[in-house]
Formats: structure tokens, C-alpha cells, sequence
């Protein structure tokens, strides 16, 4: 589903048949001015989804940005202010700030992590870990919060897994055969030692994902093979240990958590009186 | 978007023009089993969409559920056992899985602030601050935690907040005007102190949401209006001070990181070798 | 559906492929005014839809509204003026009055009924025997009309019917266990007989629905039990009997008729020569 | 949209986030039988939707049918047959209701016209006053209430109008336009006296519509030309003048009222106890 | 679907999660202007297609037509001038290319085909031999190339095949039942010989299909029969032989190769420098 | 949209409201057996979406696959065996040969360009130049023809045309900054002569796409630079020049005609009589 349409049926999930507080209350139309405020500090993510939201609902509502994508914010700080009609603020406030949240919590959390390596020759990967029907965004506000996005999903690079491996028998033949179809995508293999490791980077695959290695063996490898081939250390990685781990020499750390349990960050919306 | 229709976009998302690993791996098709596991502690949700995830991508995938919705699990759990085409399971791991983690991840986290207030007459209610596009999944694992539902949207419940009331003029009027129309729905007013709380009442509202007053006079208005109003509180609890708030008397505390800042809970898949 | 979708459905489902009558005729593009004009008397609905339908088609028509929704019509009223190219107004005519006249018909139903019980107490209910997909809009010409909305679907609210209470046992263990998870619709249960209504009004229901009472024990009830829960009846009124019904003291009088069988008022379009 | 669509989009227009109903009475799944039955006079139209709309639900319900479209119903007789989890077939009963409702009662107004004109040689006609939607499902329930289809939607038939003709210049002109890009649809052209008639036929059309012509006018038209072109006649037409107009010898007579002011056949769903 | 759907799904086609070439530039927004050229010789189809293909992408890019469709183009010719964003243009310029090549190429192939049989009364129609998805396109495209539509599917005109017929048990009776249902589509029969000719204008159908017949025969029924109904040919007919069978007097001939096999017109997109 | 979700909106653009021939022949339904039949020598591709598109249609159509994709078909070998419904096989026959004639077209292609270089290190690729909607199944075709995928959208592969060059202002900048947010996917660069190529090299991606470069030119850089980077050569390329192409030692040629001007392979249904 394209952003647009993800925005539409999130309006819809919220308002379905209509909002029955506002067209109860058969007010006549006013005009509000209402503020998107940060209430704690974080990177934002999302600051255009969120107005889209409200566009989405009611096209004539006015939007200025005082903040964008990837700005630090401190709490009371304003993130946008809204005009227009009050109850068509009333009726996307909700849904607008749930995509900022969400988005802004990922790239706050990601921030963290990144700041944590940085002076570091290693990079923070996503991984498919998202949530469901929201992966592109996701993966957005972790470019925003600065680490980078390992593939989007089973389409767009080829990664060969344990169980693919047993299956065809040993790496040499399973990616022999990949590229007997592949021209245009990435080949990525996991490897549980340095034996396998030779064996990946001998049959000229482009990454290597060392699987739970310990921190020695990761050491080992990155010294011998860092300029031979990528490699990425997967699982177990935090915000204490991070600093080790990139310290390793490896190219990069992929990290679930980036996007499977951020915090959403704290924002709201208050009308000016 | 139903159940059903979500988990397609989801596996669509993921799969999009087709896995290309397994595609290119040109293998012959073999069977095999694989568990799904808890890696830790705490209370399963949508083990069912976990499992129509995989009898969506691959109808004759064998699955049989060693727990269900509500259980809590250890760690090493088997949680499930999918058999069938190793493709079928490689293509669909990773879409069940992000649901799985996440809604047990509310679960678990409803049902740690539940057993806190246990033995108390309040009730705990989730928000609208959902993940767009997954409300009613969400709200599903917050009842399977041990939590209720407050409203689905805006248009299954009224509630007027303080720009609804401001606009009307007074809660008396607000009110007034909506009962010209409802008769289905509950009414629920916001309302920031006692005098406002009194005029709620003598509406015949159905509930109050008192908007971040402080324990004091909460612990008041419960002693009261207890037996002539639903009491909800709303803002600022979480697990260290829920407790305090659910032995004041009030019926409903809203919350909601419940669903805005769970973290997933940690699920994997093993295949039997 | 939303509305606008409904509309866009709508077009699609009579111009498909394309007008070809317009088409073929290979005219220079010229613009028409057109009027709709009332052919009968009644209360209008869908005035709004309808004009939506025709700037669906083609965002630069110009509309000017003479009327509004619950507007009363009289034969030759004119309605609404549009104004643009001719071929975009004769594709858009049949879909926007199919919409008017069957909403206005149901408004137009639902006045006359409530004008017959002005004065009573009763409000009139519509029920869930809507045409497939314009619930929403023909639950709105109800309250246009002059009615009220009993639920709009199996989701916001709770209504204990014969077969649910005999499944659980009883009217008690049924209520008893709906308030096991419900905190925020309202519970509705169907009685058959006075006892059965005490056994509702004593678990605390928020209102009951008589089921094919007769009048005398419907008085009976509404003498009783009037001040204590919300009392509806249900099946077989009409216009002939409708103010019998009004008069017994009961709250509420659900007629499916409202949207299952009203007459199209009628409706049409007259271009200006 | 396909009629698989539409049954599935009324069944979450009905049910949206669930049925609170059944899933708050939290009760242990059983098997029920529940039979379809007529509770008032008519022709069966919408059995096969019906029975669809059940089995979109709950695939696993066994439905036997006793009737088919086209069948006569008296009171009491039953129509189908449902078993399998009482909670599917409560669930899916109002939209199975409300579709075949609706249908029969087209079809019951259909049938009645055409028997009022058995024994002339005209047919009657539907058109294109249907519910948005519905087309479709209700242009069947015409045809098996015993009367013909006109066209479908701007598509499928070339139906030159007053305000067409008055563009092009000239019926002869206007037909001579659209020969020169049709091939495979018939054309009608709308016609106000005899004069005009005569111009249609020398252009070589499939069909004129009389529009509103007075009677006798009618009858010297049919005289004279029923064997040159097809004859229809439009407006005005209802129980108690349509024999007069099927006697004047036209071919067609189209009566918007069986699609847009039909009453819904009376159809109740029974639970066997 | 309709055409602004095709354009969205054929942009989202392309694009999905978005440009990383262009995204990760990450470059100031810069104004260009582009030329769409025309790189062969032909018959333009396509060409608001392309134009909305752009405006879909982004609204604010500003497009000047120099040519319209049914134009013809020589090498080098400017199609269209677009203006605005770079990022836009380069997003949407394949999706656009695509569509307009593909029909434009429909239209050259159509139109030299046209060309061939100039001065006979034959026309050429089409089939149903179209792309899945684009055959409101292509068909249109045939137009403009100056040939004409057969049926749009199987829904707005009748033809009884050789299948049908011998199910019916013989044309006679497969025309008598479907009389007893149409009155608004054509018929249309396929025969094989003079004597299922004659039988077919017997029954009065509006259409024979003559399939495979050898020319002679077509001329003998030509001669015989063209006065008393519509003759289409079908099958075997290429560039090299029309101009025969177009000057056999017969009414029709469909060619698939139309659709089914045209060469796409060699167009593309120059920025200017 | 899904291969599913394109075979049933391919099926609803031929049917929509209904086959009307078959409906208003009302006969009894009858088992009829129907062969898929190829009428001229290819290679087939799309041989299981035809299969699918039968049993979207009607999921009773036992359907036996005598052929596979990749096969190579002659004049009269049987495809596949279709048996059911005489309605069903009838209403699907045109949807599934319109996919399997253009895949087949596109694989028999796209084969005879892949053996017209057998023995040579080149490899075909495909290009974004495909029809709308079908580019899965395209770029499917053309593997089973023995060509390459190029990348599927804007989203899997980084593609640095001139525009883009000129506006970061040099290759290495360009390439530098994509590289500042690229891990994942596969970086190519447009060049125009050796220069361009040497500073690609240099940036270190991974493939270059020498643009109508002369032969002379592209057989100097195939020696020099073959062993350092993908070489990939585009433009101009067809059936007489390509093995000239193939034999200067670049990786790939890359060939919009395989998908854009491919003709439909001839493929017919014949019933059993």
C-alpha cells in the first residue's frame, strides 16, 4: 500500500461511519488554531505523514511547519501549527499523531544507538522486523534517526539462510545457483564460522551475516576478511554492548529492536484558546 | 481493513514480486517442520493471526497450536508446529512472526499492569493510540492481557473534550445537544475538577474522563460520585504509581503506552533438522 | 466503504467502459446549466451526495445548492443548479439522482411518520434492514428525516437476543458475562414478558426491547418501569398503529420499513435550453 | 464490483470490529439449525446471494436450499435451511436478510406488473434507476420477476436523448455521428411525436422512446411503424394503466419503479429450538 | 478498473517504496523541462494517458500538448512539453513512456491496416485479444488508429458460437431462447457454411461471423446476403491479404493481431540542458 | 496487485455484469472437456496463470498440465486438458489465452535473442520497458526464456543516469552520495565513453551501462575493464546485430523489445466434441 492510501485507511479505521461527538453537537463551523507540541525530547520521523493526515481529511486546513524529518526537539518546542475548520483538527489529530509517534520513537531510538557508535566504522541496519503494513515508513525514520536499511523484504536482495543452505547442500552450491538466475540483486550469507565464512567470500557472494558468533571469532574475521567482503553481526546487540561490537571491525550491526519496540515519542496537540 | 485483508497487504509487503532466494535457488520442493518458540516470558496474542498468516501464503500448510491466546509462555515454549513446504514457511516466518511478537508484547505488558492493581475495583482501558491500521488487533491483545476497551473510534462512543465543550459554550449545553441525537452510544465528558464533575452528572452522562487532576481530589470525587458515575482517569500512570490511582476508587484508568510503547516479545522459528 | 467511495463505485458501476452515446456523438465541448427539480413533495436527503457525485465526475462543474438536507420540497422546487460541460452533467444525472431520490425517500418516510407521533414521548429507531452498502447514508436521511439511529452494526452495541440468551443460560448469566469485558457500549436486551423485563432491569441494562408485545402489557411495562431503563418496542408498526404505540410511554419504536421499503421520491434534471 | 465483493463488503459494513455481542458472551462454540422463511406473499429473488452471504462468512455452514429464484412463496414457507456455529449464522442473518429482502421484493413487483399485461405482446422494461451498487443483483431480480433488461449502464446501448439531439442539430445528424464509430451496440433515440419517429426510423435505429406521448398518439405510432422499429414507451406507467399501454402495441414499456420503489419481501430468519 | 486506477497501479508498479536512486541523492529540488519525441514514424494513441501518468506523480508538473492522439508523428516530432520537478519527471517518465508506446504502436498498426482497405466498404473491428487490464485502452487506441470496436467483453453483446449452438441443438433454437431473455444487445452468430447462413438470417440476428470461410464463399454470401445482415469475418487475415477480403462485400473483419501483437512506437523523454 | 488479484480483474474486464450469450441460453449445464492447443512453434510461459485463471473462475475446473513453462511447443501439441462446466471453460477462455499468447510470445522472443549468443559470456537482460500492470509476469516470461531481470522497479537497484550525474554535478559525487544511505542494493552508472568509465570504476560501483556506445569503443572497454566491473551495453540492439554485440566481451545487453514489441504467441482452446 503507498503512504497515501496507508493515511487513508487509518482515517477511515478511525472515524468509519462518521464522528459522532461533532456531528452531534450540530455546531456551527469555527476556525481553530491548534499546535503539535513535543513533550519530551527525541528526533521526529513522520512530521509529512502527519500532515498529510490532516490534509487528507480535510484539504483546506492550513499547515505550517516549524520543524522537519531528522530535528532534535526538546519538550514545549512546536512542530506545527494547524488552521481550519476545529472539528476536521478534531477528527485527524488523533490518527496524525499516531504516525508521528510511532515514527519519531524509531528515530529517537535509532539516534541512540547511532550516536553510541559513532567515531566507529560500523553502520546500524534495520531489519524486516516491522510492523506490519508499515515497514516503508519504518524503514524511513530509521534512515532519519542516521543508520541505514537492510533490504525491504524478500525481493529486493538474496539471503541465504541456514535452511537454504542445507537444502541445496553446501554454500559453494547454493549460491552457485542463485547466480545462475541472478544479475541485478545482492547476495547476502549467513555463516556460523570462519570455515563457512572462507567458503562465502571464495564463492564471491557480496555480505556475510556472522550469526550469534562470539565477540573473538567476530574480531577474528573482521581482522582477516574486512576488505574482502561485507560483514554484518546479527542478534543480541543493545545499547551496552553496541560500542564492542562496532569496535569489531565489522560493516554493520543489524538491530530488530530498532523498529520492533521503540517507544512512541511523546507528542500532542493543543488549541490555542 | 478486515483481519484477513490485513494479513495479505502484510505478506504482500514482505513478498511484493517474489522471494527471489528461494526462487533462485531452483530447489525441488521438500516438507519440513518447524516450531514457533518463545525466547521469553510472557503472554501470547494473535497466535490465530500467526497461524492464518501461514494458511494464507500456503493453504495446504499443516499447523497445529500447542497454546493459544491468553497462555503465558516460558522460555523454549513451543508455541506451534507449522509443517509443509519449506518455502511456504521461509516465505511467511517473517510477516507471522512480526505479528505474533507484537500483539504479545501488549498482551504482556496489559498483563503486568493488571496483576498490579489486582484485588482493586478499577479497571484498566487502552486509548485510541494505536498503530494505524492494526486498532482492532491491538485492541484484541489489551482484552486478551487482562484490560478493556475504551472506544474503537469516533464513532462507537461520544466523548466531549474540552474543545467540544468551550465551543458549546458549557458541559450542560454540550450535552444537552448531543442527546437531541443520540441514543445508542455512551456519553462521556472530560472534565478538569469537581464543580465540572457535578455538572456532568446532573447531565446524566454516562462516564467522566478526569482529565490529570491530582490524587487528592480524585480520591474526593471517588468517595462521592462513585456509585453515581463512571470514573475514568487519564494521563501520567504507569507502573510505578498505577497502584496508588487504582485503590482511589475510580472505575477506569486509561493508558496508552499499552499499545503505543510495548516492546515485542522475543518469538522465533526453529526447523527441525 | 466511505462515501467517497461509494460515489466513485457508483459511477464507475454505470459508466464503466465508457458513455458511448456522448462519445460517439464527437460534439465540441459546450456548456449546460441544469436544475434538478422536485417532481413531488417530500423532505430531501443526499442533497449533498448528490453534489459530490457530480464533481466526482468532474471536479469544474459548478453547483449552486437551493435547498439543504431536511429541507421540505414541493413539486417544481429547484433543487440544485449545475452549470459546466454538458457531456460530464448527463454522465453524472442518473448516479446523482438515484442517490437523492432514494435517500429523500427514506427522509420523506421518516417525517411522516414522526409528524404522526409529535407530542409523545417516543422517538422513532431505525433498525439494521438498510440497503447493503448505504447504511451509513440511509441511517443519516433517518436522522434527517426526523428519527433516530438504533446501532449501526454489530459493533457498538450490544443487544442479548432470544438465541444468545438461551445459549447462556439466562437473561442474568447473559448480562453477567457481556459486563465481564464491556466497559463502553451500551446493553440492550430482548424481553418477551414482564418478568423477563424485571430480570433485565435488575442486572442493570441500559435498555430493553419489547418483542411483539401486546399494547396492554406494553402500557403495563412503560407504567412500571418507564423511569427505570430505556424501553423500546419493535415489530409490526405502521402508520396506522404508530400513535397507539407512541402513546403506551415507551422511549423508543423501531420501524425497519424507515429503510427497507421506502419509496423514491421523485426527482429529475432539466437542462435549460 | 463483483457480487463476491459486495457480499463482502456488506458483511463488514454489518460486523466492522466484531460482533460484541457473541464475542463478549465468551460461550462455548455450538451447533444450531435455523430455517428462512417467508412471512409474506411473493416471488424469490436473491437466493443464491443469501445463501452466498452465509458461506462468505463461516465457510464450514451447511445451507440446503428449499427454494429457488423464480420460486412463488406463501406465508411460513421455508426458503432455507442453515446449520453449523449459531454465532456465524447470527452474525451473517441481517446482511442475508437484507439481500434477499430486497431482491424478492423487486422481483414480487416485477412479476405482478407482468402478469397484469399477460396475453399483450409488449415486455417490460427496467432501467437504470437502481440502487447505487446494486445493479447488477437487481437487474437479475427484474428478469426473474418475469420482466427485460434495457441497458446496463452508458456503456452497452447508444441511447440518444433530447439534449444529445438538440446538440448535434438534428436526429439525422446525430445518428449519422454515431454510426460513424458504432458497430456493435444498438442505438435508441428519444422521440417527442410522430414526426420525429419517422426521422429515427428513415436514420435506421434499433429503437425509439416515446416519451410521454399521450395514448392515442401511441397507438397510431404502434400501427404504423411496429414492424419497422422497436417501440418503447417511458413514464407514467403503473398498476393500474399499464394494460391499456401494453395494449397499444409497442414493444416496451420501462417502469423505473420495480428498481427504485419496491418494498422488501417479508423474510425472517427462525432458530429450531 | 478504470483508467486513473491503471495509471496509479502502473506508477506504484514502478516505484513501490520509492526511488533510492533519486532519494538517496539527496539533492536540492531543481526545476527541469522535458521534451517527450517522438523516435519513428506513426499514429499518436496515448496521449492524455501519459499526460495524466505525470500529473498523478505530481500534480504541480506542467504539461503542454503539441500533439493529440490520432496525430501522426514523424521522427524527431515534439510530443509534449513537461515541466517541474526532475525527481517527478524521471519517476514517471517509464510508466508514461509505457503507456504511450504501447497504444501508439496499437494505433500505427491499426491505422496502416486501415489504410490498406481505404475505398471499400469494409471496416476492421477488433477483438478480445487485448492485454489483461488495458482493454479499454487498447480499444480505444484501435479507434484512433480508425478501425472500430467489436463487443467490450462477453457482458454488452451476444455471439453464439459453434459451441453454443450445438448445445442449443441448432442456431434456430439457440437464437429463440436468448430472444426469450434480450432485448438490448446485438446477436451475433458464427456459421461455417451458406446454409447456417441463411438460418441465422432467418432467425434475425443483427450479425453472422463467417469463420474461416474461403473467399469465394465469402463472396458468393456477400453478394447474396450483405443487404440482409451485418457480415464479419474473421481469422487469417494479415497485411497482406485485406485488401481481398476487403473487397469481398463483407461488412467486418476482426483481426487480434491489433492487440495482441503490435510493436511498440519507439518514443522517449529528452531533458533539456 | 498480486498475480491473483490481476487474473480476477482480468476476469471482471471481460465479464463484469455478466456472460450474456451463455446466461440467456439457459441451458442445462453440461460437461464439456476442452484442449489448450498450440498453433505455432515457441517456448510457452504463463502456462500456471492460465491454469489459475480457469480456476478463478470456477474452482471445479479440473485442469491437467501436459506442458510447463520453459517447454518448447510445436503446431497441435496439447497444452493443457480443461474439464467442467461447457459456461465455465467458455467464459475464461479468452482471459487465460490473452496470458499465456503474450508471456509465450514474450519467452519464444526472448529465446530466440538467447540462442542467437549461445557460446558467448553475454547475457541478456530485460528493461523497464514492459506493459503496465504485468511486469511480474513479464520479467517471469523472460526468464523462462533464458534472459536476465534487470531490476524490477525505481526501488531495487541504483541506476545513475545522466540526468542525475549532471545535477550532483560528477560521477564521483553522485556516486558518493548514494553510497552515504546505499547498503543494500546494487549501484549502476550510465557512461558515455572510457573516461566516464575509468571514474565509475573508481567509485567503486558495481556495474556500468555503456549508452550507444560504438563497437569499437565497447570491445576497448570490454578488454580493459572486464574483469573490473559489470559491463552492461544498451540501445539498438536487435535480432541481426546482437552476436556482434555478445562477442565484444561486455556481461550484459540489455533489450526493451522483449517485453514492448514482443508478438502474442498463437494459442487456441478447442472442445472435444
Amino acid at each position: 500500500m503507498q503512504v497515501k492510501e496507508i493515511i487513508r485507511q487509518a482515517l477511515m479505521e478511525d472515524i468509519h461511519t462518521g464522528d459522532i461527538t461533532t456531528n452531534y453537537l450540530d455546531l456551527e463551523p469555527v476556525t481553530s488554531i491548534a499546535f503539535m507540541i513535543a513533550k519530551a525530547e527525541g528526533i521526529l520521523a513522520g512530521v509529512d505523514v502527519a500532515r498529510q493526515t490532516f490534509r487528507e481529511l480535510d484539504k483546506d486546513l492550513k499547515i505550517t511547519l516549524y520543524k522537519k524529518d531528522g530535528d532534535r526537539v526538546k519538550i514545549k518546542d512546536e512542530i506545527m501549527r494547524i488552521e481550519g475548520k476545529a472539528a476536521s483538527i478534531l477528527q485527524a489529530e488523533r490518527t496524525a499523531l499516531n504516525f508521528i509517534q510511532r515514527l519519531s520513537g524509531i528515530a529517537t531510538k535509532t539516534n541512540a544507538m547511532a550516536n553510541l557508535i559513532q567515531g566507529t566504522d560500523a553502520r546500524i541496519l534495520d531489519t524486516r522486523k516491522t510492523t506490519p503494513l508499515l515497514r516503508e515508513l519504518e524503514k524511513q525514520a530509521v534512515r532519519i534517526g542516521g543508520a541505514f536499511n537492510h533490504r525491504f523484504g524478500l525481493y529486493d536482495m538474496i539471503l541465504l539462510k541456514e535452511n537454504h543452505i542445507r537444502a541445496a547442500g553446501s554454500i559453494t552450491e547454493a549460491v552457485s545457483r542463485v547466480k545462475m538466475h541472478n544479475t541485478s540483486h545482492k547476495i547476502e550469507v549467513e555463516v556460523t564460522n570462519l570455515q563457512e565464512l572462507e567458503e562465502a567470500i571464495s564463492c564471491g557472494v557480496d555480505r556475510v551475516m556472522l550469526d550469534n558468533m562470539p565477540l573473538d571469532e567476530i574480531k577474528t574475521a573482521a581482522k582477516k576478511y574486512r576488505t574482502k567482503i561485507e560483514l554484518e553481526i546479527s542478534g543480541g546487540v543493545n545499547e551496552t554492548n553496541i560500542q564492542k561490537y562496532a569496535r569489531s571491525g565489522v560493516h554493520y550491526i543489524s538491530i530488530g529492536a530498532l523498529t520492533h519496540s521503540a517507544k512512541a515519542l511523546d507528542i500532542s496537540l493543543l488549541f490555542k484558546e
